[in-house]
């Protein structure tokens, strides 16, 4: 059975491959699962009948026969604990790749996803200057210990894993922001990912429904 | 083999069970596992040592023969797959109660451990009355959004699960702001699980070590 995930109809990251079923598509690509699509507007997504796939109202969701996820994270753990190549079948290197796609969400993340949001909605306050300040003297703390981690290896910890998948999405962020080019083997690391096919497959599928929506 | 967690020796919230150990602690209670705990100075975290047990210079970590986890998460995680009663047996109730567990670390917690942060760092700033609103409308938006989902219902989906333990966990940094008192039955919600045997014995035993620290 094919799963059917949710996206944006229209990204508000204009196709950058920012929004979180980037992640889902990157997975599914990874272990060469087809999947389709429902394309959400902004006012579906607060509707009923998504609420009720999606308490939050956000993408993507996914939707597998009777089973409906929401949370980019489980739904990337769901894929990979039902495919080869996500995880490994060691117990305590999968117990480590399972650890970094949690560290990936709940500790570099959340100071770069606020960053971005800082941008976009204190830029016109007047402390906007200094927060920004702080809040990216926080992501370099976070980064400075990934990249002391991660030293001359490939991925953090042995093969390509979800954790690594879940990792390079969060730090993608980033760009732009100057900030990941302090640290170049983050930066390498990120390229190393972005230059995956599969992260290719499901860059170009997600970059597709932006310029489809925008040609109408 | 017994496993060996860290928790601060001196935990910054003075006892109040906040510190991220909580929760694993909460995880071994409720599953029955005994465990030993390393106590760590805010200086030893920054060694060497730790952070090759921890790269981000935290607490918990988690050491169980030639196993070692860092990141609270993926530390429950560990513990629910590996014990029974935190999980269900059903594979979609079980992706469910994973898909609450990264909900709670990833959707409802960053917003309400930044304010918790500014409450401490931002206090003084000239913005700070203006940046606790917003971000308490933020939290109001997940807290809306997570009591019209829980309705009367006891536990997020079902049974209780490491979904409620993580997110009990993550609403229980709201008490005493009064954002919980506004939705009665996330309130009720928490104070199930703050009722739980399981929880009282991690709360108390986190409590102490604070106590002994004080009494030095």
């Amino acid at each position: 059975m094919i799963p059917t995930i949710t996206a944006f109809e229209r990204s508000p990251d204009r196709g950058r491959g920012l929004a979180r079923d980037m992640r889902v598509r990157w997975a599914l690509e990874e272990v060469g699962q087809p999947y389709a699509v429902r394309l959400l507007s902004f006012e579906a997504m607060k509707e009923p009948a998504h609420l009720a796939l999606h308490p939050f109202g956000q993408i993507p969701t996914y939707e597998e026969g009777d089973l409906a996820l929401f949370e980019s994270g489980a739904i990337v753990f769901h894929i990979a604990e039902h495919h080869m190549g996500l995880l490994p079948d060691d117990a305590n290197a999968r117990a480590r790749a399972i650890m970094w796609m949690f560290a990936a969400l709940n500790t570099v993340e959340p100071p770069i996803f606020d960053r971005a949001l800082t941008t976009i909605l204190e830029r016109d306050e007047p402390w906007y200057g200094q927060r920004l300040r702080f809040l990216e003297d926080g992501i370099r703390k976070r980064l400075g210990s990934l990249s002391a981690r991660l030293g001359r290896a490939g991925w953090l910890d042995g093969a390509f894993s979800a954790g690594d998948l879940l990792m390079v999405s969060v730090l993608l962020r980033l760009k732009g922001s100057g900030l990941l080019d302090e640290y170049p083997n983050l930066s390498a690391y990120v390229a190393r990912g972005e230059a995956r096919p599969a992260y290719r497959r499901a860059f170009d599928a997600q970059l597709a429904v932006f310029m489809a929506a925008s040609a109408e």
